[in-house]
């Protein structure tokens, strides 16, 4: 602990379901400030059509963190070797401005960016996304358009000619198109995986794959098997800084039962964790997981399972940071 | 049976688990034309600060109501020997677009007001009941400030000036002021019971009592007893006719696990149903149950305990149209 | 533990948690023989219109006892100092033969009676009294019509020119009707509490009305008060020796959620446990609880109380029996 | 939408937790006259040996279908363009005569079969597919016996001569027996998989493996893969109509607690809907989803598959339906 | 705010769902210097016979209190206008070492009193307040023996000569007797409120009856009622400085099913609170409120009530303090 | 049946919801005399660290094993056709004496032995196995170090310089290194698979390695595959006895949600049976499942997989034991 990072404290008498439920037990800072990485919630489901709830995701994720350990069994990162991470609490969120809370959030985004860290958001619904980019570009991170790497059940790419939606165009239905149009993302760079679930149409994601996202169906996983799927996320995101994004639903509702819209047919935790290791040597600018939704899922398994993936998303960034900073352990 | 009304489907094969859910297994009707009273939902939650989840209230009252049958135990009303009632399904609401919700439900409410029938509605969240005094001032029903009688925890009168939100003025946290402000209730004919739980300060509920509503906290209820406070309501609405909402919260938490905002302390349902029941006579123009978040209560007894008071709403309903009508049994 | 009668076991190394789950971790005994009182389950819903789950009531039962221990704290009742008790299993049942398991369950009360022992049942649906006191006929300890106290939000005299059945007529919505008219219950020295619920119609109870049974209905109840009450079944049921049965849907379904027709207003647990206090002294022939169905409680509230009714019942028919056999403590 | 041809109603004031559930918010019709393909529940539990509960299935079902959309993502096909789809609400089912039900069910399939609607049932318990094909046979679809496609963890051949029930030879545990015997199935064109847990014997099944079905137990499944299993389903079932059938055990218990007789080990449902899309081009005849029991799954992850795989099933009907009948997209 | 103490954040874009959960969303302090009160957890159930889990309730209480704001609406008592108060977070706590540990939270208490401030504590087991009047009097605080407000299903004077358990003596059935024998608190101005369930025996309480601890019975305060019961308790207290101590099985099990020994005919809340605001004046030296077991209550409504009362605590708390002080509002 | 061995008793008016749950409904004994193998309970779970509860395992697992059958559906073995088995209760535990509880349960699995009887644990914390072998050493089983397998998320083998802990060596986080450092185990003829979760450092589990025990982690199976993994199993536990353990939490929290630390990413039903099914022709000397927790599975899903897993350990056993004692079916 000579290098004064932070590390849930685990010592005999402050065991792991004591103490205030910040992010895997770290410390709570005031700003990213001095931080490497900055864990913090975004409170917010405003962008959710069907069944709300995410606004709840935050706190019962940090409660479930208390699970977590220090080390990864598999790649053996040690993320607290690396860098200095805290949990910044939450994004300003209100919840009868849903414009000024978009800009809110936007905002947190950029204060994070330029003060040195590297955001991991605790959705909240997967708007989240699109104002993380957003707030990355106006940090002065995101120079250009990044690739993408979604874990999600939807594509997330509604047009606004839809019939299915009138009003407020920014929400978790259409933040992939947006990050698009709007230049966050390369679409060339972008990969799609855990697509399922009925659809309003056969052209219902027309605009990703007009686009040139590579658009990986369940049913094409399947088929592919997990090894080569990694191999194409490598492929397709080569070649720059990549934003991750995990929508829970992407994982089967046998383990994500606590999400607004549960798709039957989903990732386990076994594949969501391998693809998540084989990123390792990606230049990460930021991660999220979004739409764990508490009421849904008292018990707390898919709060469990976020705080999991934002374990994984931590390893790896832990590692890009390091490699940028010229870190080695 | 010779009136032709509607009646739930009771019969030998097609027992109360089976068939579609509408509210007490009533006929769909297609609009309020030729009703005596509506049935409907208002799958509304935008008003909601705190917990979401009412937008799913009305489909888990319906599934609950099936446990309901025809005449009350303790009135001996038979509101189906008295009245044409049906389930006319729901309002119009996207969740995209929060102003134009806002906007089509009241015209909902004026619908059904033009069309001749008294609106008993499934909430949703307790901005509904200015939703609905509004809707039956548009419909032509509403010709002056009307009586109003309120059980719920809290007073609902927040007003702008509080630091507490930012945005939307139209709640369920200010639905009361903003009722009286804009002249839909006549605050001297008004009365709240079940108000308790911790305050903002001991202002906050300033404007009603100001304005000359009848305030009964908790702490009052239980030292002047059911009796009296069922005298008082009937006193202070006294001379006109009256709408009537419940927010779920009044009960207690143990009998309403399902709300935004369980405030430990209300109301058992004996007394409440008590209350209700003591109402008979009353001109009745409309009423509403309100803040049943199904999400928090898998189990539907929050669900159940709303049904049975949309059935005594009911009951009261039928007997003011009857007599309005001069029908008798 | 001169006088050899059986106790639970609570000694220091066979904690209440551990060990096989028997009503109140009493002895398991193969037969009644022996035996003053014999606990046994009816795991029977057959019988049961709505939502089943009654058949595995007795296992939850068994398991909530736990909790019990020996004396009773209002009445200082020690029943394992009065009488011989054990817990003899289940009755025998067959979800594939319903009639023939009518009358195996009928002859397994007689057999309980002709081994000398006096029954209290673990429900099981509510059409188990009327075959207890079928059995209790037939092994010759009923050997007139007898009192009968029912708490119960039915009452369950349902007529077969109904419209709302067809077929098996013993069933959980005739039982009280049948005692009567087949002469096993003297409706004269009958009472029901409890009574609450939205009926079919205001003469859907009136076979008991008409019979003579004294019914009081919740608002009576609300207005005459416990005391009262409890007078009232005293003065009702003097006499001659009673039976007790408890339809755990008298409860208000906070306490009982887990039963198949709940019923919004009911008694509270102090409410239940003072009415049972206040029947000392009366010659007990035996005794149920019924209806708790905990598919729909998992947590074993429902089944908490209902093995504290169990044990109430069981103080009392202690008493009775020693009285009986001239034992004292 | 020029075909006219019903659809699930998904614009944008009418979302999808809003309005009365029926099956994956279609028209309510009132009879099959006009339909292609009618869903419908059949509120069916008396053929359950052991927990029982399934009668509440349909409305659960009906409730977590909202998630539905139109369209196929794996094999495109767009139900609602191809054929007319309605539900027609729940045969009727009384739970006092379980006898005239099993005949009233049988009617109700065979008088959709004669209006020339091809059935898929809501269940209930898994009774129900024996009572489709004597209805299909009563109502002149059924000439000859069928192929059968089961997917189950039991294979549902009990013979009367076991010692596990007296009574009601007609029931979830014997009605594939039932089916083959009296000439609705062909056995030799049926395939069962999914087939595991504990057994009576080993000779519990031989009555299937006697007759030639194709019984694929899960440990087999392991061994012989996936794309295996839908070949040999293929080859089994192949030169004339089939039916299916769903007892959703023969999913795991991890997406299927909601079932009365939940088996360790069964499939996921990547690999159920991989197995049904595979089934693409047969000539279907009806099917059912069967097993749901709410109130063992109050989340409705189990109704929700169970939804999923119905959807499936009018993707593979409607398919079946539309080259009968010479349509094309 | 001038005043300089701590608040609730409850500005617009910090609404009571985001932000770290400290109780009531205080802020986090290291140690209790500089506050006149101190919440703090002590997640400790080694002193638990039956069902476990109180370890885990400081962490629900704190989420649940999110919905407490600043005002009490029946006392009008502001406490943060009369003091300052903050979280402190969890006394140490080791499950592997419980002698220790049982030193160490004795130790935590003893520095806050030190330190200044009243502790009030989230249990937790039972076993607490005995450990807190140790600090207290380690700490300088207790000087003599204090009186004592018990609220509580059981006595808690387990004796060790009983055959129930054998091993460590400081435990949550044997702390009462403790206090007493240890001098802590003086019998004579004790009071227990709630007590009730069956019991080893009817000796079971005699310790505390012989100690002149004044008993009442949940059947006893049925006959006195409330009112008389609040006088009593001003009656027995009276004279010195208090301690006050719930264990939330004091109320029914419908209120507080997440507790290790839920024990049926409990207080109802409203009860609670009126008993807990019939204190005001008394002089406070610190409380707790114990036994809240999360694992038996994911809905948080068990913590909900806890974290009500502990409100109502800090009011009484509140005002004792800023009396000794001086201070006034 | 004429071998005179126990079997379920599953004839068809004693069905399986039906009396008293002992393991898979078997005759309850008073020892274990006369059996070849014994079910029996360890409720405790003082060894646990962080969530507690597993002491209420063996309540539950009987519960649920009551939809267990006679025979394997994969390897056919009939054990009740080999074997003289029963449920012999629970191993005495005292939660207020660990010391003294350790040693009377490792003395029962002494008796156990001394009696003859192959030992079956439903456990009750991971720290069960541990005394076991030492109760098999004392009991004259075990004469020298034995092989083992292992299915767990952690090895279990934390030293006592960690800092994680201070007091009580024997517990669940250290069980395996005491077995190994005291001799109990072979490290050469062991394995550890379901290996996983974050660490406390890379060396957290070095003891292990460092002493020859093969550890399979997840990502490792992953790559293997489960043929592979059998096959390893085989190949390290060859020459010798070797004694089973699973700790649920090397399933995937999708199936054990109900158990103290659940872990992500963990092994299917599928898998674990058939890994178990693997091991036929083993030498067994007792085995056992443990760290089912209920108070967070209410449902019992966990409790039946364990069940399930006994099941297989049986059949496993029933086969060893049968092959020593030259029986054969």
């Amino acid at each position: 602990m000579s290098n004064g990072y932070n590390r849930p404290d685990i010592s005999a008498y402050r065991m792991r379901f004591s103490q205030i439920a910040t992010m895997m037990r770290l410390p709570l800072a005031a700003t990213a400030e001095g931080l490497d990485i900055a864990f913090f919630g975004v409170p917010f489901d405003a962008g959710t059509y069907i069944r709300p709830g995410a606004r709840l995701g935050p706190a019962q994720i940090r409660e479930m963190s208390r699970f977590l350990r220090n080390s990864n069994p598999a790649t053996l990162v040690q993320p607290f070797e690396l860098c200095q991470v805290a949990d910044i609490g939450d994004a300003p969120v209100n919840t009868m401005n849903t414009e000024r809370t978009l800009q809110e959030i936007t905002d947190f985004f950029a204060e994070v960016a330029r003060q040195g860290a590297l955001p991991l958001a605790l959705g909240g619904d997967h708007t989240i996304p699109y104002l993380a980019l957003e707030g990355l570009r106006a940090g002065g991170v995101l120079k250009q358009s990044v690739g993408f790497i979604q874990f999600d059940a939807d594509a997330d790419v509604l047009t606004s000619e839809s019939d299915v939606f009138d009003g407020l165009e920014v929400n978790h239905g259409t933040f992939a198109r947006l990050a698009i149009e709007r230049g966050l993302v390369d679409p060339k760079r972008s990969i799609q995986l855990g697509l399922r679930g009925s659809q309003y149409s056969p052209d219902a994601n027309r605009f990703a794959a007009d686009a040139g996202v590579r658009m990986i169906y369940q049913h094409e996983f399947d088929e592919m098997g997990l090894a080569a799927a990694i191999k194409e996320i490598k492929r397709v995101t080569a070649g720059g800084p990549v934003y991750l994004t995990v929508d829970v639903d992407g994982l089967d509702p046998s383990i994500c039962p606590g999400t607004g819209y549960p798709e039957p047919g989903g990732f386990t935790m076994r594949e969501m964790q391998a693809m998540l290791r084989g990123l390792r040597g990606m230049e990460i600018i930021g991660g999220d997981v979004c739409e764990v939704a508490p009421p849904y899922d008292p018990s707390g398994l898919t709060a469990l399972n976020a705080a999991h993936l934002l374990f994984e998303m931590l390893c790896l960034a832990a590692e890009s940071v390091a490699a940028r900073k010229g870190r080695q352990r």
